[in-house]
Formats: C-alpha cells, structure tokens, sequence
C-alpha cells in the first residue's frame, strides 16, 4: 500500500506571492484577491481535487530591503498590498465541506489572547478545519509597524514564539475541561463553572488571565504548521510543528544528514514521535498534455518573469540588497569574496561564471518550476516522497489556473496509483491527516490539559 | 417627506446576549451559533427585510462582579462563550449584496496596524459593508486578558482610543493617495510608490512605521459606530462616531439637555455638523397579530428570564454586585443609602417599596419590550424618531424568530407610511447611509489625507 501524498494550494491574499510577473496575465486571476468570488470558487475547485488544504502566506510588513526601499516591491505589487488572510476562510468555508484553510500568522502581530479567540471561532465555524502556520516574521518593516524599532533577534524571535504559543495552548486545550459545555435546556445550565479555567499566564512578554472566551472548538489546538529552516526554527518544528513546510532541493533532501530526519530526530527530545512531523515540499508544477506543451508554457512563464519583482522578494527573504550588483555583470568579474553568505555561495554555485548575473537569477527562478506531461509530473511527486516527504504545497503561476490543471491531469493519475486519496475522511483536518481531531497526548500542547 | 428609519439587527456571536434566558427554547437557534448556517441565513432575512446592518456586540472578557466571580455568567452563557465577531462577516457578505456588518472591537484587543488592515480586508470583501463600533472595554477582566493587570482607568482607556483611532485614520486615510493604484498590466505596474507612504506614527501607547499594507477599499475609513455615554464617551462620539448607539427613556429623551442634543452640539467643536451623527435607540419589539397576542408572548417572555443571568449581566455593566442584595428582600428593607449610585437609584425609583427586589430587577426587564400589534410598534418607533432618534437596534428574544416577525409584519407598515426604505441605494455602507463612500472633508479622519 503506497503512503498517502498530501497537497495543498499555497497562496496568499495578495497580487503577487512567489512568482512575480504573472499578476498582468488575462489567464489568472490575482487581481480579483480582493473579491470573495474568486477564492469561494478556489475553494471548490481544490475540494473537488480532493486537496488536503488551501495554505495561506502572509507578511506584516513591506519588503524593502531591494535598492533600499519598498518601490520595487510597490511597482510589482510584491506581497504589499498583502490583505488578512483569516478573513477569507469562512466565506470559503460555508461553500466548501473538507478542504482545510491553514492561515499564517505572526507571534508579532495579535495578542495571543485574541489571536486564540479569533482561531478557536475560525475552527468551529469551518467543523474543524483550521491550520495556523506559526511565524515569527523576518521583515524589518513587520518589527516597525509593530513598535518593536526594528525586527527583534532571530532567538528573540523564537523566545517570544514559545511564549506565544504556550499562552494559546492553555487557552485551547487547558482552560476549559472536556464536559465543561453542557447544553442542559431543562435546567438552563449551558456549563459547569468548576471545569472552566482562568490559566493565570504570567511570563516576560505576556500576562493573561483568562478563561478562554470559547468552548472547546472540534480541534481545540488548530493543526500547527511551521517553516522555520534555521537551527532554532528546526527545534521549535521539533517541538511544536505537525506539518513542516520545506523548499529543498533533491540533493538536499538526499543527504544522511537533511531537514526532514534533523527534525524527526529531534521529536523524540520532546516527548513526540519521528511520524508526528509531517513535511510538504514546495513545488510550482508546469503541466502541458505532453512535455513539449508542458515545456512551451514554462518558456512563455520564465519570459514573464520580473526579474525586479523576483530580487526585491529574494532579497527581502535572505535580508541581502541584490540591487547592489549590477544585473548585466558577467559572474566572473562580481567580487564575490565581499559578498555576504547567501549571495557569494549563490555566485560560486553559478556552473558557468561567463554569465551575468540576471541570467543567474532567472535560473535559478526557473529552477523552481517542475514540468512535463502529467505522468511525469506524477513520477516525479512520487520520487520526492520516496525522498521523504509526505505531500506538497502547489505553488502557483497563474491561478486557478495551475490548480485546475494539475486537479484535471495529474491527480486522475495519482489517484490511480492509490497515492491520494479519492474521498475525504470525515471529521476535522487533523482527523484527515492524522487520524485524530486533538493534539496527540505526547505533543507538549496536551501538557495544559485539566481534569 | 418623512424622515428615513434606519435599522440594524442587535446581535452576538454568544449564547445568551441581552435576554437571558431564552437560549433554552426550542424556537431559537441560539444554541447554533458555532456554526455558520444560522448567520448566513440571518443575513438573507435581514437583507429582505431591508435593514441597514447586522450589528455586532462583544466583549473581550467575562462578567465577574456577581456574587464576586464569574459562574453565574457561565452558568447561563451569558456572554461567555463570547466568539470573534469578525469571523462572522466574509460568509454571510457573500450571501448577500447589500446588508451592512458593524462590528465590535476594543481599543484594548488588536495592534491597530493588525485591526486596521483586518477591516480594509474586510471592506474589500464586502465591497465597503463594514462598520466599526469603538468601545474601550468596561470589564477589569478584559484588562486582565492583555496584561493590563485589572482595567485602566476610563479616562486613560478614552486617551488610548483617541491614540488608537488616530493610528487607524493615517493607515486607512493617509497612507495610500487616490490614484496610487494603477494596475497597469501593459507596463507592469502594480501601484506608484510616489503616492504611498509610512506613517510613522510615534505616540505614548503605539509607534507605527507603516505604509498599510492594504490598498484603499470602498469606504477606507469603516462607518463608524460608538455607544459611550459618559461625558468622555460624549465628547469622543462628537468628534469621531457617525453612528451612536443609545439606551434611553422616552423621559429622558425628551428633556431639553439630553445625549442627542448633547453629542449633536459638541459636534461643531469639531469641525463636524449636527446632522452628521445619527442616534440608533436599542428597543426589543414583541409583535403579535393583535395586541393580546403580543401581551401574551412577552408574558411568556418575562416567565423565561433568567434572573440571575440578568444580574450577572446588570452587574457586570454598572461594576456593582447586585448579589450583596436579598432577591427576596422588599425595597424598604434594604438600606439604599448603604448602596452605591445605580443600585441607590434603582430602589429609589421603584414606585411600589412593598415589592421585592427580585420584583424590581424583573419589571426592569420588562420594561426593555415594546410590544404589540404591528401597528402600534410602528406608530411607537415613529414617536422615538420625532424624538430625535434616526434609527434602532433591535434586540431579539428569539433569533431569527424576533426578526421574523418585525419583517413580516411592522416593516411594511412602516416602508407603507414611507418611513422605511423599500429598496437599497447602491454602493457602500456609508453611502447608503449617509449618500457618500468617504468620510466627509470635516471629519477628523480626513485631516489625515494626502495628494
């Protein structure tokens, strides 16, 4: 029996997320993000292919590290402007019955208190079907608009992330006990105050009284995703993550020593199994009918590409100014010894150094994409899960577009090969992935749990 | 020509709102409110009733000042469970085409860049439905809730407002110029970064670099509500509500010094003009076909109050226990003088001192229904108007029924006599309220535009 390959949609409630350029195509739709049409029927779409979920990016802040400033990201409508995504769920919700909705949010940018609330509605609202992917935001921008000066230490960062999702813990599972809600119509009593909790948070950066203002939701805790790639993010996946985010190359992924068994070897430091952690792979799939048709539309797609757009993402993302190299600069002449980490091991990796450096950088975004006809595409999801990865978040070039053919295409294909799944499980997204609605009792969450 | 009647429905996603009580009955779908089939289906009623907006109370903690704690409320769910009332919004938007949403959020719950791009979210999505009700929280637990120790003081709390709505005014109204955004696809352009800008708003609670990261939506600034009624609460309704909600005798509104002629003329201090803030009265309408049928179901409704449920919620709002009080007692026995200003007040007013407590609290709550034959409540929400009310607030017994029932039976009258809208005015909430989008130029929030 082949093990099951997850997939999630990756989007975000913006005009242009991953690949820049595309927004000013007549094919896709990113510049309706702001109507609800356009995403209720995303929604449909990804349920009727039987994805897991729709996963939501998001930033709270511009990327302005590009030629010192936000322009380039303005000009290309770069992630700003970047709408709330929670706000999209429960219209997408009510049109849909199983897909999932995992939202990002940042530990910066709502007090946990609220941010609690707001998920534990969001989770009954939608019977379950709710994702937070935990981040602890790597834009200097996010840090200002939040009266942090600029961004906080990445171990700060991570510090405040572990309060953060401590005080939700206890508000989700601790606060109010199983049976607490009693629904009792003869007697008028709705809940048993001695199984409602205050959980008293006192810590450095939170003090939280409580109760919970809501009653258990189907999940409680909302299934957890993260992506965090750096030594501490690994130890927080480690920790608290049940569905990892990971953009890899299948040489990384190759290596003894790779993401995926660094972090499930972690899992067991905190009490959790190797199996709790699930990893999703990036992928931007470019399906054609035949390789050719496939390989047609990713030329069309790399000469659409904006490479301003993509350096001003790029370098927001590495906190490295690309604009400080001239783009026609053939490699061999950029003095890349004084050049900081990401971009001198980005020009060394660079096969032919006669180039310049835009080509390098149209490349490498070109690298991104895996084309070809649909069993191709199929054989090639099957090889990184035989790499270890457990499903995909679909990166999109134009959408619904790239959702609609790969849902059309590829997944007949997978479906047929008993990859994935024809039918949903019933019951709440972590009841569909992992076989139950609530946080195992060895995840560190369960600890909170009274009575 | 008479004057046009506004009218929003008076709800929370809770349990038990303002009548306690009622969640029991077979006839209500209260119980149903973790679920987004009941909103949804509210919405489309009141949308073909023609009503202005579904307008949505809050609060941010638990009423916990009867009996010195929190499980009379709990007991009686009387706004606790308390859900986000934003998560509401997006599904019954888009069942709908032209209801308003008022939502309630506390200066003290959410970041304002956080809140700010949440609601012009939110304004895209419902293409400009969104109103705003300001309140700074009255409940020492909702300050224990964000580590505010108990409650700041209300002046402090109204200094924070004023420092919170600023914040929101320089993201919706400053940051981004009309004109901004080009969504040139010939070119490639997204928006123009000339006509973009940060806030960087310094201030004692908040410092925010911005540029907000949500493009202008319909209104910018949401229709704005407001229900203080201190002179502090006054005075900053005179200067930023255009909607103020209000809970008045027919007595005390006709007095020559009351809160309409009050707010009206502190408006000018403000730039503003008399005729921009409308007054919503809250009213609880009971119809029956004929008067006796009417008399009959409040009868019953009076039969099913909770009492307790009442007090939990009548002490909580006036912060005194009405649990140091005998409900048994007979008025004349109690030592009012011994008692602080609501509860001294309240005896003091009760014509017959021979009655008991629990009598008093119970005619009080009586006395919150209108009730009768369609007729009479619309000649009684004509008399309110001539009073200088623009429009209500109706508080339902039973929800949908209690709406139901005035859309069946009083909004005809009353679009026969002209009084109601019998079709909607295109576009926004504001302009269909007030006849155009945007905040007027006199506003406060408009100071903050640029270009």
């Amino acid at each position: 029996m082949p093990k099951r390959m997850l997939l999630n949609a990756f989007s975000m409630n913006c005009v242009s997320h991953i690949q820049q350029g595309m927004w000013v195509r007549d094919d896709t739709r990113q510049l309706e993000y702001t109507q609800l049409d356009p995403w209720v029927e995303l929604a449909k779409i990804l349920e009727k292919g039987c994805f897991d979920a729709l996963f939501l990016a998001d930033v709270v802040g511009v990327y302005d590290t590009y030629l010192g400033g936000p322009e380039t990201s303005i000009i290309h409508g770069m992630q700003i402007p970047a709408n709330d995504p929670a706000s999209l769920v429960p219209a997408m919700a009510h049109a849909t019955e199983n897909l999932g909705f995992a939202f990002t949010s940042s530990v910066l940018q709502t007090h946990p208190f609220s941010f609690a609330r707001q998920v534990s509605t969001l989770d009954h609202l939608t019977k379950g079907r709710v994702g937070w992917n935990i981040v602890t935001s790597y834009l200097p921008n996010a840090g200002a608009n939040f009266g942090l000066g600029g961004l906080p230490s990445h171990d700060d960062r991570y510090d405040l992330a572990e309060e953060y999702i401590d005080v939700t813990y206890k508000l989700w599972e601790g606060s109010w006990e199983d049976g607490a809600v009693l629904r009792d119509t003869d007697r008028g009593i709705y809940a048993d105050p001695a199984k409602i909790h205050q959980i008293n948070h006192v810590g450095k950066h939170f003090e939280v009284a409580g109760p919970h203002l809501s009653e258990p939701s189907p999940q409680r805790t909302p299934l957890l995703f993260q992506a965090g790639s750096s030594n501490r993010g690994r130890q927080f996946a480690a920790k608290h993550a049940e569905c990892v985010f990971i953009v890899e190359t299948r040489e990384s992924l190759s290596r003894a020593e790779n993401v995926i068994s660094d972090i499930r070897s972690q899992t067991t430091s905190y009490g959790r199994r190797p199996e709790d952690v699930l990893f999703f792979q990036g992928v931007s799939p470019v399906v054609g009918g035949t390789e050719a048709e496939a390989k047609a539309k990713e030329k069309e797609y790399i000469e659409q590409f904006s490479t301003e757009g993509s350096l001003a993402h790029l370098s927001g993302s590495v906190g490295v100014d690309l604009g400080a190299i001239d783009l026609d600069e053939p490699l061999e002449t950029i003095d890349s010894q004084a050049m900081r980490g990401f971009v001198k091991s980005l020009i060394e990796s660079a096969p032919d150094k006669t180039r310049t450096f835009r080509d390098l950088i149209r490349t490498r975004l070109a690298g991104q994409f895996l084309t070809g006809a649909p069993e191709q595409i199929a054989d090639a999801l099957q090889d990184w899960q035989n790499l270890g990865v457990n499903g995909f978040n679909l990166v999109y070039s134009i959408t619904p577009g790239t959702f609609v053919d790969f849902i059309d295409s590829v997944v007949p294909i997978l479906q047929k090969r008993s990859v994935m799944q024809r039918e949903y499980t019933p019951g709440p997204l972590r009841q569909k992935v992992f076989g139950d609605p609530k946080l195992p009792a060895r995840h560190p969450g369960a600890a909170y749990r009274r009575g």
